[in-house]
């Protein structure tokens, strides 16, 4: 049997203690010989700022490019509101995603039956909803230069900052999405603003040339950001595969995660490229959640959407889909038992902690 | 008696059907001797372009900037999918927001209590909700430069857009959006996306140091874009006024609107400097929902977010805000008698064309 590197970097808030039932499912997998994890561990975010100054250290950033695999929690948090821009918490992850070139970020919104009532959307609208957005991580607004403050003199600054797209990122990212479609309900639904942004008008031009040139056999929409933001709301069910840029992606992600009433399950997944010699591409899993500093330290946090981003590792870097679907049904049993964690309690349910949670879904498992 | 002078843009696809109302309510008023509004009509968008081959003329530029406030209808359709991008239809729009000062642009996402159940949302996280989402309106990605497409050889093209902020544009914008709170909730919500772009640090440092030197009585929050979007979402009450840059501000004011189920009622107003001699100030209204080219020409567009546009302009241009009280009454009296056009139309409703709603509004007022 392969062994597998992981490096965990938990972060910040709710990170670490989301991470432990990580580690706690990846002993158990070791344990009875269901598969074989080497792990690492390093600090991110806040944590690596206050031991290192920096939001990841050069040491951590070599472990990362070394693993097989990132499992990440969470960064950020009041704590660190005034440190320098370029050792924010933040930074740490924009690094690992630009340095690893992890271009394709994943994010499936699903609406658990057994949590559908706890959506802000009336039942019908999102009840059996599951979408994917496919989001583009590496380029866009968050890494184009310039990227400016400037003193312009009589207490006036200007701020600049540059929204960048060339073919190549925009061919790779319509890739994924639309093999994504294939293994689902074959529909790609791209989004941008063309009536705005050249790089709308880009991306929109490059997302056809993709499908027209090896997608045919695939549905492929476009909508503007702004009206495809309206559609998430009112019609959701409409959409199969969302492919977008990395700002709104970020946004229209964030939005259709708080559709489900999952926030607290939703997993994503960040792809680089498949190497040509090895097969292999780099990747880091996390949860959509963020930090969540009000609650962290408590034993409140909702574990799954870390255990999800886990199973998730299973299925795009190791291999190993029917291990994913059996902790993807364990899951479902734990929660049709009734255990919930306060994110998504619901009358008569019973209530668990973190590690009861974890706990539980092993014992299922 | 001061007489008022207007401009009408009817624009493309149920534009002039809803503007027809706007007509037919200026023709009573003006016949009653309530007021006395002088007219002019041009031609923007698609219209324009398949008249003069630019989306909007010089010489309806030169109305435009005469006129004492302009009432537009909605641009776009399929129809010009193909033009130059220097002549889209959204190219004349966004001409005479640049080329106005119109910096300000006032959203509200009301919920009608007699529509509350046409919202995907639950009747209790929207009944009651009220909203006014303050956009910056001529800045940003929209107007940065450069903005361009470049052909890069082998293939590949790069696309470029910028965002750019200036001190004083974020200070303006800051302060429209605290005097409205002043006179609601006393309350706002910055929005951006400190983590990632430099214009959202300058924006919170800016908006902050407003607030600090002016309006200390008034209640300031910053939230990070996408979670501001999950709460619009999730919270939606937790708002009174929320300010935002041009970009995220064309995608939250958008979700807000969806999510009052009343999209076909939305007003707006965008609004530039108040002249420091005449005391006026420029200013366009339009409706938040677009052309609707698949139900143009067919009587069914609902004219109430054009009629309470233009009693934006009453109240916010011509200082009557009692006729404007009047309209919103006179509307909600309609509604409550059960008239709807089919945008809005529920159990038991009685069915309305564009013309029967607007003759309905006109004979309760
Ligand atoms: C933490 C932050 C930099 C990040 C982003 O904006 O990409 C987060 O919101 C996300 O969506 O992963
Ligand atoms: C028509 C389009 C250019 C416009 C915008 O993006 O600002 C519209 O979506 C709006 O919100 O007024």
């Amino acid at each position: 049997m392969a062994t597998h590197k992981l490096l965990l970097l938990p972060g910040d808030g709710i990170g670490p203690e989301v991470m432990a039932e990580v580690k706690r499912l990846i002993g158990w997998l070791n344990g009875k010989g269901l598969a074989s994890f080497e792990t690492e561990e390093g600090l991110v975010g806040g944590a690596a700022y206050d031991a290192h100054g920096a939001s990841i250290s050069e040491a951590d950033m070599d472990k990362a490019k070394a693993a097989d695999a990132i499992i990440f929690g969470a960064v950020g948090g009041p704590k660190w509101d005034g440190v320098p821009y370029e050792v924010r918490p933040e930074a740490g992850l924009l690094r690992l995603r630009k340095d690893l070139g992890l271009f394709a970020n994943l994010r499936p919104a699903v609406c658990y039956p057994a949590l559908a009532d706890a959506s802000s959307l009336k039942r019908e609208i999102v009840e059996g909803l599951d979408i994917m957005i496919v989001r583009e991580l590496t380029g866009g607004v968050y890494f184009g230069e310039p990227k400016t403050i400037t003193d312009l003199g009589n207490g006036q600054k200007r701020a600049v900052d540059t929204q960048v797209y060339d073919t190549y990122e925009i061919e790779r990212i319509a890739r994924v999405a639309f093999d994504l479609a294939r293994k689902r309900r074959n529909k790609v639904t791209s989004m941008e603003k063309r009536n705005v942004m050249k790089s709308g008008v880009l991306w929109n031009e490059v997302v056809t040339a993709v499908h027209n040139r090896e997608y045919k056999d695939v549905t492929l929409e476009h909508q503007l950001a702004d009206s495809g933001g309206m559609n998430l709301v009112k019609y959701p069910k409409m959409f199969d595969v969302i492919v977008t840029d990395n700002l709104f992606g970020d946004m229209l992600s964030d939005i259709a995660a708080m559709l489900t009433g999952s926030l607290g399950m939703l997993p994503s997944a960040s792809l680089g490229e498949v190497d040509a010699k090895t097969h292999k591409r780099r990747a880091l899993y996390e949860p959509v959640h963020g930090s969540a500093p009000d609650i962290a330290g408590k034993g409140l946090a909702n574990p799954i959407a870390m255990l999800t981003s886990f199973g998730m590792a299973l299925r795009y870097s190791f291999d190993l889909g029917a291990l994913a679907d059996k902790l993807d049904a364990a899951i479902a049993a734990v929660l049709a038992s009734g255990l919930r964690t306060a994110d998504i309690k619901a009358e008569g349910s019973t209530p668990a902690s973190t590690a009861q949670m974890g706990e539980a879904i092993i014992k299922e498992l």
